[in-house]
């Protein structure tokens, strides 16, 4: 038995990138597999999980801190069986640097007009486009915590205007920032739109065709663009289908969707100027996320306060 | 007649654009037309081109300064007729950041396997893939002048470890550059090789079996990718679509080919694994060129030194 406190285990992840992870993580801790259906989880003090069972709680009636597996953790406060312990995001540089290299990709690649080039390579059509700068073009991020801040950095170095949006107003040296009352102004000045939220029971269904149709029109993308690595839920994707096939929207990038996966017969798969990931934009690095939470566990039992620790009241 | 000295133009670009970028351009000087047959080109002192006619120097023997439309001047020094004037190279912050945003996505692209997920975006495919992050990977990139060392910049904001490679050691704070003499040292250290080299005696067919054989195999994108932006006379096509068969190496984005256009029937266009664009990558601002050139004939006349002129001994 450890004198540190036992970690229960569950995450819906792939097995062996867990069980590699697991060699290397929780010192002189005893660790408890929740797909251990025989497991006693009765003394477990921590849990990491990521779409944990509903029974977890039951199992584990003493846990005093749970860690979510990655940033999102709507599905862990959507959990009627949730105990009232403080629940850890996961926050680490791995999660911020992919998150910012898969917008980054996303506003180039659009700015750059790859969908239209990528037709003409399969066409073998040797044909120039007319091209805008990066400084020609604003960016707009809504979602301006850690992973948004960072990619609004990148954004800006790399030449593109930039503005960014979030519930109460942020601010951040050198980009424009506008706040939950502003929504309308901050979307008229945007030609490229980002969404970096979390999916709380105010931006369920936030992205819809009200929204788009406020984004600038004939900006120097022409027509503006949607790109989404937030969460599904905050976009209404039958209107995203029929802004894009009406051109409300010039074209879309999209890492989350309503239902995970995607639907085989979704309308999204064969449009031209939609570029998709299956919610890989920032897969959590679980040595990371290990290493993260244990070293949480070991501040927390030296008396130290927990960070990142989620609000309940905002959802995040 | 103006008092300032009059400028020809003979750039084989987009005649509308060129006309659109004259009418705000070269105020107080006359502005002849090579195009024109009959214009008469004996008084003018600067010339701006890109691609000129041969018997330009001819019909225009008081040619004191030739500004280049593009950065590459290689066509231009190969031409017979050409006289001994200084060659003014295109330098431009438009030219850089543009050039920046293309090597930035095309090194993201093949980080994020793009390739890949278009294909199983067409085969309405959802599965994830494991994914290294950008500081596991080292982007080399073969010159560094101005272009070189914005690309270089950026693509260590985005968390890329980077190298340099010059003919002459260049100096640059926290990436590690190589000589002429340690190529082999730098492409042992590459997975993604960038080229930005100009096309001189020594660049042209540098980029062939034996050089992609000596980029890192087994780095954590499996096999190393090519990059060309500078110009296609650097690679070695037959030597290209060999090592992209044979898995030397994994991808490739190219914008610069032996011939361009790319004719209808290489192999290039359908290999699913290469990128290509056509000679896209940093197309010249007409408007920013003219003004460039404006200022330095301004500075020229009240007795200042050119800038950013040619060294006929080293070709750039």
């Amino acid at each position: 038995m450890s004198v540190k406190g036992p970690v229960v285990v569950d995450l819906k992840f792939e097995r062996r990138e867990i069980d590699a992870a697991l060699a290397n993580a929780f010192k002189d801790r005893t660790v408890l597999r929740a797909s251990d259906p025989d497991a006693d989880l009765s003394d477990a003090r921590y849990a990491v999980v990521w779409k944990p069972d509903a029974e977890l709680f039951q199992r584990a009636p003493k846990l005093e801190v749970l860690f979510s597996g990655g940033a999102g953790v709507d599905y862990i406060l959507g959990m009627p069986s949730l105990p009232d312990i403080p629940v850890v995001r996961f926050v680490d540089e791995s999660l911020t640097v992919r998150m910012s290299e898969w917008v980054v990709l996303q506003a180039l690649s659009h700015l750059r007009q790859v969908p239209t080039y990528l037709k003409q390579q399969r066409d073998c059509q040797w044909q120039e486009l007319a091209q805008p700068e990066a400084k020609e073009v604003t960016v707009g991020v809504m979602g301006l915590g850690v992973l948004g801040q960072d990619s609004v950095r990148k954004l800006k170095v790399m030449g593109f205007n930039v503005v960014g949006w979030s519930r109460s107003r942020k601010s951040i040296e050198g980009i424009e920032t506008f706040d939950s009352s502003q929504l309308d102004d901050f979307l008229a000045k945007t030609d490229i739109l980002v969404g970096l939220l979390p999916l709380t029971s105010e931006t369920r269904g936030l992205f819809d065709a009200r929204l788009f149709s406020k984004l600038r029109q004939g900006g120097a993308l022409g027509r503006p663009v949607f790109i989404n690595a937030g969460r599904g839920g905050s976009q209404v994707e039958a209107d995203l289908i029929t802004a894009l096939e009406n051109g409300v929207l010039g074209g879309a990038s999209l890492d989350v969707f309503e239902n995970e996966p995607l639907e085989a017969d979704s309308a999204f798969w064969q449009m031209e100027n939609v570029i998709i990931t299956p919610h890989a934009a920032s897969a959590s690095d679980i040595k990371a996320l290990f290493r993260n939470a244990e070293s949480q566990m070991n501040e927390y039992e030296a008396g130290q306060k927990l960070r990142n620790v989620v609000d309940r009241s905002t959802g995040y």
